[in-house]
């Protein structure tokens, strides 16, 4: 079913119209649409946006559907990596039906894009991405899903790993992850060359975890904005978290974001309370493209994040201070157009032609949607039906 | 109807058990309780906690239930300030039906004392906290209000203004409000050598807005704590926002800490994510008294704070990195216990003897119900029911 009408909805808060999918596109947008014969919905007014776009979240971590997991973990980085590593079999953790469950929770809130590191490391082998790849072919036509496969447990520290990350590459990963290059992997040269060589060899892009702050993380950038340069990999090399381009030294940070604009090297952030992280406005002032995401949801990390855009929105817009209407419409732009750029999406707009992608929310004003944080009335992907009342349609294991 | 069985709650977290209120006051606390011809709930199993405290907000600024308000306000204080004292009268901000409607808004979502600061200025005059205080005499014996009397617009900028908040504490508000001595008020000597007078006077306590960060707010709290213990008000001060307490340099934190401990002077906090804060755990550990509000909901400052204070456990808990089960306990804590500790409410525990306020909440275990957020199933102070399924009893205006 990729022919849908769509009556009563009120595209970016526009006044109400109706909207025609055929195939799978957007075919029309206008008052008074008529399509004998074809499903049809009506929106009651709501507000049409972009399908939410999950940009940086970890499918295969969720313990949700499971036990509470009591967590009595550390807080620094390396704690809760290796207390991860363990309880993954511990808790029996299942991928294929954990990252089923965390992928249609986000269907339900709106999401039709999400890109999802998976762990690789020498005792999980690529266990956990088979089960993740699994549910990325289960939800074809559902909600896009891009892989990173992702050195969690670290790559120049754990011997082993890179054949592994190499594998999962000609299994069917979409992008190659990286992290923390001198603060985890303690050896910055060895871990980018490594990473950058292997996307270089299978021909795909880099999204790097980069928690390193102040100093530590501006050099990791201007190692990676070297790489990137040399292996002529402009606007394939993503960053995620980037709490670097936080710091106070506002001279320093806009320096680097020039190169990171020359070079086309997008930001992911999560907005994360605790930390400095990159200022949405001075990023796209910038001209790079941005995306949000809300990391590992209910795990052995952390039990606050949702797996939920709209709630994101509000979390990165807090942080960041915006309030006035015009900046809630860029924090949704973060969420939907801003993410699905920096996934190579750049259709994802309603527009005649572009895929047929699109979340119904409630609220008077595209600001008041916002700010309401659903719950979504309707996600849409390609035209079908995914999403009704904050639950996915399909369900989940 | 101050009777009232509830059988089958988890205090707590513990396992489950029934509690018997007689006269609004827990009377027991034990399993298969027999009390004929008494009102009974079954709580199916709920978390018990102690009724949530709303221990710093705003009743007379919320536009709940009214059009969408279009911000296009610029983000600094003075800004916001002005921008809303004209927007009341535009917008027709009515303080008695509007506080009505966020005090139970906030009465739903688990609420039983509300601390809530009230704007004084020489263009409203006394008209707004008429209206709160007919709101705080219509909702005794649902929720617990506490009247701050709070120059918003400043005190020795604005003549006049030191006149209104004589008249409005013998009208009837419970404590004298600051702001900014600095910062907005430009004569910190002048500024607080007039509340202190005042609530001397009156013999009241004060709660003083302070958003001053780094050094100047550092300077504030010392000129606070010099009247503190000039006039003999240990105890009887709070400070609200405190974001110089959050400043990088600890060592100076440390003392600040420490003589605040000493005059017992409180901390509210709102965890605001784009600013620096007082971190909780070393307040507490300072031995201060704490506490947690939303601040404004849904006005013309702000779209993103809801009249929750578990959704506000969870951004201060966030904006702290608390993860552990042991410190989301801490993070209830503060929204409950520590808060009616500041509001000088020292028995607010589930324990026989004291008030029945109390709030039933889904979850497995405590710390699942506090990163669930609700919705709270039963609110109950003194014994009454006064909200259910996350609404208020009563009907908002």
């Amino acid at each position: 079913m990729t022919d849908l009408l769509i009556r009563n909805l009120r595209p970016m808060g526009a006044p109400a119209t109706d909207l025609l999918i055929r195939g799978g596109r957007i075919a029309e947008i206008a008052s008074g649409i008529t399509a004998p014969g074809i499903a049809t919905e009506d929106a009651g007014g709501a507000i049409a946006t972009p399908g939410l776009v999950e940009a940086h979240t970890h499918l295969d971590k969720t313990v949700m559907g499971m036990g509470w997991y009591e967590n009595a973990v550390g807080t620094d980085l390396r704690s809760m990596i290796n207390n991860e590593r363990r309880a993954r079999r511990e808790l029996g953790l299942d991928p294929a039906r954990q990252s089923m469950r965390h992928a249609l929770a986000l269907v339900g809130n709106g999401t039709t894009h999400i890109r999802s590191h998976v762990d690789v490391d020498t005792d999980n082998g690529l266990s956990v991405l088979e089960g993740v790849l699994k549910t990325r072919d289960t939800l074809r036509g559902v909600v896009e899903i891009e892989i990173v496969a992702f050195p969690q447990s670290g790559l120049m520290i754990r011997p082993g790993t890179l054949e592994l990350l190499d594998e999962a590459m000609a299994m069917g990963a979409d992008l190659v992850g990286g992290l923390d290059p001198c603060g985890i992997d303690r050896d910055p040269k060895g871990h980018l060359d490594a990473i950058f060589a292997l996307a270089d060899k299978h021909g795909r892009g880099i999204d790097i975890h980069l928690h390193e702050p102040g100093d530590m993380g501006a050099f990791s950038l201007e190692l990676i904005l070297e790489r990137t340069a040399a292996l002529g990999m402009k606007g394939k090399v993503a960053v995620s978290h980037a709490f670097c381009l936080g710091m106070p030294d506002w001279n320093r940070v806009e320096v680097l974001l020039a190169e990171l604009a020359e070079q086309d090297v997008a930001i992911l952030t999560t907005g994360a309370p605790s930390r400095e992280v990159p200022n949405l406005k001075r990023v796209r002032g910038a001209g790079l493209r941005m995306g949000a995401g809300c990391d590992g949801v209910l795990d052995t990390w952390n039990p606050w994040n949702r797996p939920d855009m709209l709630d994101r929105a509000r979390i990165v817009a807090q942080k960041n201070n915006l309030r006035a209407d015009a900046d809630l419409a860029l924090a949704l732009d973060l969420v939907t157009t801003g993410g699905a750029a920096v996934m190579g999406v750049m259709d994802h707009r309603l527009a005649v032609g572009n895929p047929a992608d699109l979340a119904l929310l409630p609220g008077r004003t595209l600001a008041e949607a916002v700010a309401m944080g659903g719950p979504v009335q309707l996600t849409v992907k390609g035209g079908r039906v995914t999403g009704r009342g904050g639950k996915p349609v399909m369900e989940a294991p």
